[in-house]
């Protein structure tokens, strides 16, 4: 497939996808990470339309309180939508919370942790607090609510 | 930039950055809209590491209540962030809760409707409703809140 072959070559880390094993139920905990490579916010801008200065002019960034390029926000909270793809079943995201703490570099690994917090297997209803690390620091904190089919 | 050339090859849409006009208060509105393309999913998949099969294999989606295969639900709140983008000023996401109501198709044009709901010109922070919509369902409502540097 080309456009993986394009993205490898450019620098992006390959997530191959792999199923998370165990039950779903209270404290039920799972972890998923991935580096935010120059062309992941090269690509996000494209596929979103997001060319904000903030993120691609160093210049401009550097003058604001951040002191430089940060990666979108968006981009950080869908390696989120990643980790709950990993769940077992199919996963249909229904509702998000997230509150963006701090900014994410280009280069960054970012850490996703999630914590089933409740849990109703009858209506296959989950929700589920999300903490986003890049070296043990909080960048971003929520939860979601999903669906398991 | 080859990177845009390949995505406009694969039927990716270019959306110009341009920034909205007028005077942030209380019941500005603003629209953004964009098609997501097979390209986009593609792409968002190597970006986050989500190849959930309910994107990716139609034979697995057909057999779910979504008869088919939709797009992340992230990607379409990745648009969002462009919407976002545009508005005068550098924009940085605070805060975001989506509800995700109906799911959406590969080739669909969705349209983000933003409405500012309150706006502290002081702190330069705004809560602000927004609304996705493809062909005038709803698709995703919820509100973020921004910094507006």
């Amino acid at each position: 497939m080309d456009i993986e072959k394009l993205y490898i070559n450019m620098g992006g880390e390959i997530k191959r996808f792999e199923k998370f094993g165990g039950k779903l139920e209270e404290g039920y905990e799972f972890f998923y990470k991935k580096r935010v490579a120059e062309v992941d916010v090269q690509l996000f801008g494209l596929i979103s339309g997001d060319f904000s200065p903030i993120h691609f002019d160093e210049n401009v960034a550097l003058q604001t309180r951040f002191k430089g390029r940060v990666v979108h926000g968006m981009l950080t909270t869908s390696l989120i939508s990643a980790a709950l793809a990993r769940l077992p079943g199919l996963v249909v995201i229904l509702e998000t919370y997230f509150v963006y703490i701090a900014p994410v570099r280009i280069g960054d690994e970012v850490e996703i942790k999630g914590v089933i917090q409740e849990a109703d297997s009858e209506k296959n209803r989950y929700k589920i607090n999300i903490d986003c690390f890049v070296n043990e620091k909080k960048v971003v904190e929520g939860w979601v609510k999903v669906l398991i089919w």
